[in-house]
């Protein structure tokens, strides 16, 4: 993550993660899921909370998905049914439940086929939120295969030489297990920069890079700060910013994940359902690869394990730190905020309280030690 | 295509698609390769050259091809065989043969898989060049299911970062198929620009956008001219340029493509065959997915030709023509070129004239009308 992202020091008080998650299930205990689903959707926040990914953790999520549970947009308990099948496929109507658990489930399918099959394909459709794919794909990876997940979300990105939104953030994961490296887990928008972090830049007053935002006609916003209360007019631009920069193969990425969730799930992508004046729903794709299908496992993890490293361990180029994988710095953070607890801005904190004494659920426990400069 | 990789059009002789498919049908047969595949090899470089693109075309490839052949780095009339296979998966040794034309087989394994069992998905390894991807995955939507292909090249592209090429340009195609509107086809590098355009672009003196290639330090090289004195110590950029515009993504999206191709055929990306001084050949993912397997493919179809016209109909942003989607200028160039042939640069039209004559191959026939300014 961008330093512009991150929280300052001296506003963090730390969570452990055990609170953390009490919690959240709670939580969605009280929003009407069932104990299990309400455990796998707290592990999906509390994940990318743990591995600094804040823009998908609690902070961000929690009270999105409470207006939806409130104002019936999500339905807690969903009746979701595969609605047709194969040995290798399978296509999932979620009755508008949250695939912040759905997708565990959907992900499981994928791969019990991939066992039988050597690959197995799934689709989600009528769904709400997804939290970070990239913790669904991840569960492919823990059980030795490589997982993909795809996610449409609603139209706020511009095609390349467009004048309005027509394209979600759509992100695109891929986990891949190594041996002992940390695992590879892309998990990234099509776009420049995730709608998410832009909020966050917003609440931070952080500077926007170029490239990442235009107007309501598509015309890019160059560098700029954001405050709270600047307007909610502008639109985003696909990975690569401009044509010259390589924006129509982000603009086309995002037209991939639109094909392969809603149009493949014979659903439809945000752009065609808010013509239509139909409900705005979320589709979804899951692939899980068996790597034994193709080769042999031992090989495959060596493997990785040597990329891994030899990218890990590449000279940076003159004035930066470190060369990066997709996933390392996130893992990083993982063991830091397993070991110390979950560091939350102070007003989140006081969020939490209300949030809790209002839902007559547990409110977070800080660490011993809470991390405050003077 | 940018205008910059437009060959001028006073230098330019029209040949016809009939008349190119043979003379590179004959290359290919003269190679050694049986008359099916030497027809296919051409239909993949034909293609390229009817679509627009040239750098993936003969003028560009077929002495590429021949250096091959005579250096017995492309071996004709591969052995290639299924070394793992289940309902939904293969992986092939190509026997150092050429995917140009072996692609097509890969193609159309995981094509029959899908058939089977909703998903096909299948790896090569130890193979030479492709051709164009998207052209592979066009046989896949053809035959009315969604095509995925990825290529791990050889490492010319910097990790963010990072002061040397790791990674390949690792193109990702996907193609889907449509009812009335062209086809989408995306076929892209993850890098900023393909090397086949520096290429290009160097023969033509083109300039160089800002975040396209850095020195062999990984230093970036802002706007320049390359010429063909130009020394060959640049590296590409990933797709985003900088880390800033987004770059990691580029590179984690090259770092999946080393994963689902080498990787997962059990071979080594191009970064670890270097240092350990094997034999630098190619891997190649193909996945196959069967619409109806996941929904009614007139269903699937409408929504494409609604979502596609959308794009294309979308008013432009001030000071651009059009709107478009992946594969869309290409099938209109297709349309073109098909109708008044192919337009190849004089030198290239000199260059074939040699190798007609000396591999007694058919020449090409130009156009009774060529295109020449006087």
């Amino acid at each position: 993550m961008l330093e512009r992202f991150k929280v300052p020091i001296k506003e963090q008080v730390r969570v452990s993660e055990k609170s953390l998650r009490r919690t959240v299930t709670a939580f969605f205990g009280k929003m009407g899921e069932s104990s299990e689903d309400a455990a796998i959707a707290s592990d999906t926040l509390v994940t990318s909370d743990l591995r600094g990914v804040e823009s998908h953790g609690v902070s961000n999520m929690l009270s999105h998905y409470r207006n939806g549970y409130e104002n019936k947009k999500i339905k807690p308990r969903p009746n979701w049914r595969i609605v047709r099948e194969t040995p290798g496929t399978a296509n999932i109507d979620a009755d508008n439940g949250l695939v912040v658990f759905l997708g565990r489930h959907a992900m499981q399918i994928a791969i019990d086929k991939a066992k039988k099959v050597g690959v197995g394909s799934v689709t989600v459709f009528n769904s709400e939120h997804s939290g970070a794919i990239g913790h669904h794909a991840m569960g492919a990876a823990q059980q030795d295969m490589i997982g993909m997940v795809m996610t449409s979300a609603s139209a706020r990105v511009v095609p390349t030489f467009a004048s309005k939104a027509l394209l979600g953030t759509n992100p695109i994961a891929v986990a891949a297990p190594a041996r002992n490296e940390a695992p590879f887990l892309y998990d990234a928008a099509t776009c420049s920069v995730a709608m998410n972090k832009i909020w966050i830049a917003r609440r931070l007053g952080s500077m926007l890079g170029p490239g990442w935002i235009c107007d309501n006609q598509g015309v890019p916003i160059e560098e700029s700060i954001l405050t709270p209360e600047s307007d909610d007019e502008f639109l985003l631009l696909p990975l690569g910013g401009t044509r010259e920069q390589g924006s129509h193969k982000g603009s086309g990425l995002a037209m991939i994940v639109d094909i392969m969730g809603p149009l493949l799930a014979g659903s439809l992508p945000d752009m065609l359902s808010n013509v239509d004046n139909v409900d705005r729903k979320q589709s979804h794709h899951f692939t899980a690869y068996n790597i034994e299908a193709f080769t042999e496992l031992d090989t495959f993890k060596n493997n990785m394990d040597r990329m891994l490293q030899m990218i890990r361990e590449t000279k940076p180029v003159s004035g930066e730190e470190r060369v990066l994988y997709p996933g390392l710095i996130e893992y990083e953070e993982e063991q830091e905020r397993r070991a110390n607890g979950i560091p939350f801005h102070e007003e989140v904190m006081t969020w939490f309280e209300g949030l809790a004494e209002e839902l007559s659920i547990p409110g977070l426990d800080t660490c011993e030690e809470n991390i405050k400069s003077s």
